[in-house]
């Protein structure tokens, strides 16, 4: 989903892992790290290199940190790469998720719901909470996913269409006008603004509507039935 | 999900409609009730005829004292049975059957889930709920789906497998064989009590082994990753 925290204006490359071409093997993290900056590559946020008894405890204290700015979670990495990474997701980020989810519920409500929902319950059982912290959990997740399903009712009784809105940055006005036929192609429904001239890029907006829940939710609020 | 609140000590059949045989046609509401009774079949309650535009407020009230109780909700049916009769649930049946599904998260919380997470979102649309009744429909959701999941995963962290107990009353003993045979064939993993003699019948209780969620969080504890 889109995030708006990691200050970007625009689009932007991430190493994250350095392989050897002949076999696939990653370099360790420390080696990647100097390489990609001697070249002047952009990397994530090193939070540290922790003893494997400690990072348990770290990892929890960094988890409970960025969850409070909804930034989505850290990935826990081997130094010498060969054990498989870990991505370890904040409630607060598995929550703006379902958020977003199921404002648009019949588009990507089902699939999308599960893993989060399981996330949250290990979660609070590793994190050994209190009932008060439990609750508070439950109460999130209750709302993040009932608040933005009965907005989007609320639309389309208003004769509203649930859509949202994204944007893209692209240096060349071409590039617009193909991404335009790409995606009506793919028969997905778009809008697209005019473009904006923002330094030597142009932005625009696309808004796409989410056929399959106006198209659900009208039915059911004409009486028709779930199914 | 089994319920105990029908005072049934036993098995019974109910009457629900009756049908001619050429044409599949239902007999109209109430000339099915009375032949029914004639026969002296059981019937579910009929808690009334309403006029069309009382309907909804009536049925609204109904459920809210059914669901007071977690009975699972009525059936609105057109008394001539020329409409499609409509199943509508008390938000409370809703949870307790997400209660119950997601103790046995892998085995029925995916499907299991994402109907009754919509019908409680219509249903607070509907009722037009205040900031307070929303934000209990949203922590009460959220519990059903956060609590028996947690409780799962600390029996599993104790060694103790995920199972529901289910009973069985049989007139004849040898039913109970058969009925043994006929699970272990399609592969559950089952443990039968030794029968006991109630009035007529036999009770057994039987513990059903709930082997994918049990075998999931056993996998996660020891530091698989979820996929």
């Amino acid at each position: 989903m889109p995030k708006d925290i990691y200050g970007l204006e625009s689009l932007d490359f991430f190493v994250f892992d350095i392989r050897y071409k002949a076999d696939g093997k990653p370099l360790p993290v420390m080696k990647r790290r100097e390489l990609a900056e001697n070249y002047g590559f952009t990397q994530v946020k090193l939070f540290g290199e922790f003893a494997i008894e400690k990072a348990p405890a770290e990892i929890t204290e960094i988890i409970r940190e960025l969850g409070k700015t909804e930034h989505e979670g850290v990935v826990i990495k081997d130094p010498e790469m060969v054990l498989q990474p870990i991505k370890y997701t904040c409630s607060e980020s598995n929550n703006a998720d379902l958020r977003h989810a199921f404002r648009f519920y019949n588009d990507s409500g089902r699939d999308y719901m599960f893993p989060r929902v399981v996330r949250e319950g290990f979660q609070s059982f590793e994190w050994n909470e209190s009932e008060e912290e439990l609750r508070e959990r439950c109460l999130r997740l209750g709302e993040s996913i009932l608040r933005p399903m009965i907005q989007s009712i609320r639309e389309v009784e208003n004769n509203r269409r649930i859509s949202e809105d994204v944007r893209i940055r692209v240096k060349n006005r071409d590039t617009i006008d193909r991404f335009r036929s790409y995606l009506e192609r793919l028969g997905v429904d778009v809008v697209f603004s005019e473009p904006e001239r923002v330094g030597d890029e142009y932005l625009v907006r696309i808004n796409k509507v989410n056929q399959s829940t106006t198209d659900k939710t009208k039915s059911i609020l004409e009486g028709q039935l779930w199914s």
